[in-house]
């Protein structure tokens, strides 16, 4: 990783189901994506299970340590919903019922639905505010550094777009990709001598197997295009040295899901 | 999650390119329900950059935590591939060229293409052993209870496949899963009685949102398989005094991919 980028975040995927292979993470990628494009830098992700002394450790580590934590899971209805309340914990700070997210549950479920439960929703520590839910109302909220969104990823969405706009990146680290249908081992060395003259740049080699060949995307990436188009240039006078042809891969955009072909 | 299973596993995903969101990360879910299968909780999944001072020091603080350590990642011929080495600091053991894995390697590359970056894959930490690599030979290997694999899936599954016989899984994880078409906020309060009755299973409400309803799928997980289908007798019992549908979904196998279904 670039050290430009000094906009940090971790990321807490807090759920058994995760840990147990029943439910795949979609959330993740989703997140590191969206930071990235916005000059903070994934710097960690964890997936801890749904353990009151697990989650405050974890969540009192961490927001020390980077600028930003953003956890999904844990904030529903149910017993097994305690991410909150280890929220207010990790902080030192009393659970309340916040009326305005009180007001929202109300606005969206009928009265006689409105049981304890789902009032537990509206329960945030003190000191926190909210986050937005457009999807089905129940909030999330932000407490310092740390903000708690709901772990269905299409809520996760929903909730992450309404506050981007507030978080305050660094230089937005910029990449350009270069493929080839050439193994790594055959450019490993070549591209050692181009990433030892560009210290600002991080190369990245990522082997692919497409359609029984093997091959790699070379990723260049830094906060500078001028030089990264540079060390795009010597990566492409690399493979064509080598015998192979430099395939432009920045009109690709990768979707979620499409991962055996990024390898 | 019970704490009847006793094994446990800490799974790191080595590399820049899952942080950063460009390549999505296939290792996680699949190891998570193999190891699940045999008896062996995850406990923590950790994401963690191309970083020599991280990587040591998070394998030396979870390899004393839990009975097993997987790691995916780095483990190629180029100068971003610092898995190994980084292996062998924690331990506090040099690199040594392996006579076995520089023969693997001889065997599948031509000697012209058998270069220096190829042969650092014939690299690894004294005291290890090998684990083999059925797609592309270059093997990982295993030291103490840290295994080392590829990031490539396919290649990763096929290392796993190779050497998970050998692993050691303490008592069965079973589990019995019923959903239904109410929301989780109608089942909270019932759900936590039932819950209450039975400290040794586990129950997880795992809401969902399908061809526009809500609903949520209750999974009941211990050890003990009498006791769990008493637990999921009473979970249909409740569904049915909502007004509700019990559906068995013990017949869904979930696949990769099918995230946003199981939610």
């Amino acid at each position: 990783m670039s050290k430009e980028t000094s906009v940090t975040a971790c990321c807490l995927i807090i759920g058994n189901e995760v840990l147990s292979g029943r439910t795949k993470d979609a959330n993740l990628g989703w997140l590191a994506e969206r930071l990235t494009d916005m000059g903070i830098r994934m710097a960690e992700a964890r997936v801890i299970p749904d353990d009151e002394e697990i989650i405050i450790n974890v969540i009192n580590e961490v927001r020390v340590k980077y600028s930003y934590v953003f956890t999904t899971g844990g904030i529903g209805p149910t017993h097994d919903d305690i991410t909150s309340l280890c929220v207010a914990k990790a902080f030192g700070v009393e659970i309340y019922r916040n009326p305005e997210a009180k007001a929202l549950l109300e606005s969206f479920i009928p009265v006689e639905r409105l049981n304890e439960a789902r009032l537990k929703m509206a329960d945030i520590p003190v000191g926190s505010t909210l986050i937005g839910n457009p999807v089905s109302k129940a909030p999330g909220f932000k407490m310092e550094n740390v903000y708690v969104m709901a772990g269905v990823p299409s809520i996760m969405r929903s909730m992450f777009k309404g506050f981007s706009g507030e978080l305050i990146g660094g230089k937005k680290m910029l990449s350009i990709a270069v493929a080839c249908y050439l193994p790594e081992g055959s450019i490993a060395e070549p591209l050692t001598k181009i990433q030892n003259l560009y210290s600002n740049v991080e190369i990245g080699s990522y082997p692919f197997f497409r359609s029984g060949n093997f091959g790699c995307t070379l990723i260049s990436r830094g906060t500078d295009m001028e030089e990264l188009e540079q060390v795009a240039e010597k990566i492409r006078e690399m493979i064509i040295s080598l015998d192979g042809d430099p395939i432009n891969e920045d009109l690709v955009t990768p979707v979620d899901g499409d991962t055996e072909k990024d390898y």
